[in-house]
């Protein structure tokens, strides 16, 4: 897209009030902006990342054999009175709101009650079973203080999958599946080597459970990491009791502060027996469905990259997720030989499906330079009177800052 | 995809407090779930026709040059005081809801509010304009009464563009294109010949505004069809002053019952004066930028096409938002034979991208079929014993029910 098409602009400061680095950049960057604490809109440039790193994880919830739904924000509450949820002193993070006709419903923080529920309709016998289903959908969660950016915000995009087994063994295997799609997901984010797997409580069902925590100074969890086996333990559960049972030795670990950028849980039959959610077996015999869910929030793992990936100059994203690939800028000073180049090699790279910002503006090479390093496209592409002498444009890559001249056909192979 | 991978079925009745077609078929067919009065979740196969709404959607934004973005639903009271929107006595449907650090917020039924307000901080000059922005978010209505299924819920999604311009001029022409786009979305989808632009009450900024209206006996609104000109007068204006003034004679008019499918709303200052939106023109003066806003719901798109291409067998999709082109249906009743030959087409199919939904299960011919009928792909094609004896397969077009053996190439370059 052309730059100049573009309505959002970097600013030169994020608003006073705004605490969190992820959010001071993104909202200078163009990329979000701050409707009040906790809330954040989510401009063009920021809606392509957002968009990017759904599918990549619809790609490996996709490839688990995971199907995608979405349910509703608004939720009833005779439903979570089921589970014992409903109340402000089981949850303390509702939104709640009144109907014109009377009663009260929630705006849903997460979706176990409606989905295992829903699965009612669905699921009868062993032949039903297994089942994966996931949503990318908004969650809203009250939250007292809202200081994390994007991070932690009182309305946020959530994928959460849910797993409906017949048996601990297919659970397991289903738990497994889901895990390794996070890591993979990690991996294909760039947060791979960043992010441990870390034992963190566990619930009725099971002595832990299991998150994913991307070291960074903006983490609100403390970890201790063993880096060679790359495994870690929440702080919440750091007693030698727990590092026993987990065969780690306390020497080998490294205090760290991390981002929850997902989690998982064995549910056991905690929705189901009280949802009442069954199934018969091949010897005629009811069973609960044994559940587990798998919580990844995608405007979170965006603050995350922002965070973590960043430098001085402005935003880094990986290539996987990063609203495009290429940056574009035109330094024709008005020369219209050079704007022609610039405009030619636009077409050429956008013919190819390649994903370029093109800076059209009538702008210094100087203001066009910091915008391009503030948004943080992979590569930079200059055209100008001294490339086009050399028969060649300058490719710089954001990330390493290596700069170098390639002719077009290589630009074009990239 | 494999029909035995899908985990909903569909079933014999939809629930008895369920009185919408649209959402009694829906529902039967397994694209959607109700979760209360008015509120609806999206199971695997719904999802898949909204998302393909929302792309043809997309794709005429696009075509007209407008940046999609993606507001929050959670709403500062402030914001809308300003424009003395915030008060239930100036609108009846806001659903509030308490902060937990104090304070009052709403949930969005619309969005000209903070989307005028974010424009500040980037519109300053003549130069910065025009903008057209849009977003596909899902909007809350506490509607006393929600009897319609998806077309009228308490949450749905909206696609909502709003239109930024320097002069009256400029705003008309972007209004036009709206318009035009409007069209092309209604023609995309089959619903052109049934969907009329309708004068309908105007505003403080302009006479009339304009609704796109699809003839439908479930529809809450009369209007008065002028057939040979292709325009409507919805009864809220259907006076002789009005037709007088459009040209129209009552004579020429014949009064039906339709959906309101989409509006378009010329807004002028309405907003931008209260909100300070202003700019900077060519000689230095400061201005109020003139405003538009043009809606129309994929969900309630979606519930239209339900309620007025379905037949007494089910859901008909058009082509262009069918969750799947093809329903491939095996009747090999064990045969390994026919099994296989059903396989190999699948994989065929799928590798040249076209979308199939394939019927693997284990079950009689009449059920594959009554179900085929109920979910309304385009195109039924069966495989069995005789339709491999006779080297073909057997094409059956949901819509005019027109059945006839093809060759797999034929079937191949559909």
């Amino acid at each position: 897209m052309r730059q100049s098409q573009l309505f959002t602009k970097t600013r030169r400061e994020a608003p006073k009030d705004e605490v969190a680095k992820n959010a001071q950049l993104l909202i200078r960057a163009g990329f979000i902006n701050k409707e009040m604490a906790g809330v954040y809109s989510f401009l063009p440039l920021g809606l392509l990342v957002l968009n990017n790193i759904c599918n990549v994880i619809r790609e490996e919830m996709g490839a688990i054999g995971a199907s995608e739904l979405k349910m509703s924000a608004l939720q009833s509450r005779e439903l979570w009175e089921k589970t014992d949820r409903w109340s402000d002193k089981s949850v303390d993070n509702w939104f709640k709101t009144e109907l014109k006709g009377g009663g009260e419903v929630g705006l849903g923080f997460t979706h176990e009650e409606p989905l295992t529920f829903l699965m009612r309709e669905f699921v009868h016998s062993y032949r039903d079973l297994p089942v994966l289903a996931y949503q990318i959908q908004e969650k809203f969660r009250n939250e007292i203080r809202a200081k994390s950016g994007i991070i932690r915000g009182r309305e946020f995009l959530m994928k959460d999958l849910y797993s409906f087994s017949r048996t601990d063994e297919e659970h397991h295997m289903l738990y497994e599946q889901a895990k390794s799609a996070y890591l993979k997901i990690f991996e294909r984010v760039e947060l791979g080597e960043k992010t441990f797997v870390t034992f963190a409580s566990g619930g009725v069902f099971s002595k832990y459970s299991e998150e994913f925590q991307t070291l960074s100074d903006a983490g609100e969890d403390i970890i201790y990491v063993d880096e060679a086996k790359r495994i870690a333990v929440n702080k919440e559960v750091y007693t030698d009791e727990v590092l026993k049972d987990l065969g780690l030795q306390k020497s080998d670990l490294v205090e760290k502060k991390a981002i929850e950028s997902g989690n998982i849980f064995n549910l056991g039959t905690r929705f189901s027996d009280p949802l009442d959610l069954t199934f018969t077996d091949e010897g005629g015999t009811k069973k609960p469905v044994i559940m587990g869910s798998y919580g990844l929030g995608p405007s979170r793992l965006m603050g995350t990259l922002a965070e973590v990936l960043s430098d001085e100059k402005g935003l880094v994203w990986p290539k996987a997720v990063a609203p495009f690939t290429i940056h574009l800028v035109e330094l024709s000073g008005g020369d219209e030989g050079v704007r022609k180049a610039a405009d030619a090699l636009y077409e050429k790279l956008t013919a190819r499906q390649i994903a370029v910002l093109y800076d059209d503006r009538t702008a210094s090479a100087g203001e066009k330079f910091a915008d391009a390093e503030l948004i943080g496209i992979p590569y930079r592409v200059v055209v100008s009177a001294k490339t086009i002498a050399a028969s060649a444009v300058e490719l710089t890559e954001r990330k390493s800052g290596e700069r170098r001249s390639v002719s077009e056909e290589e630009l074009l192979a990239l």
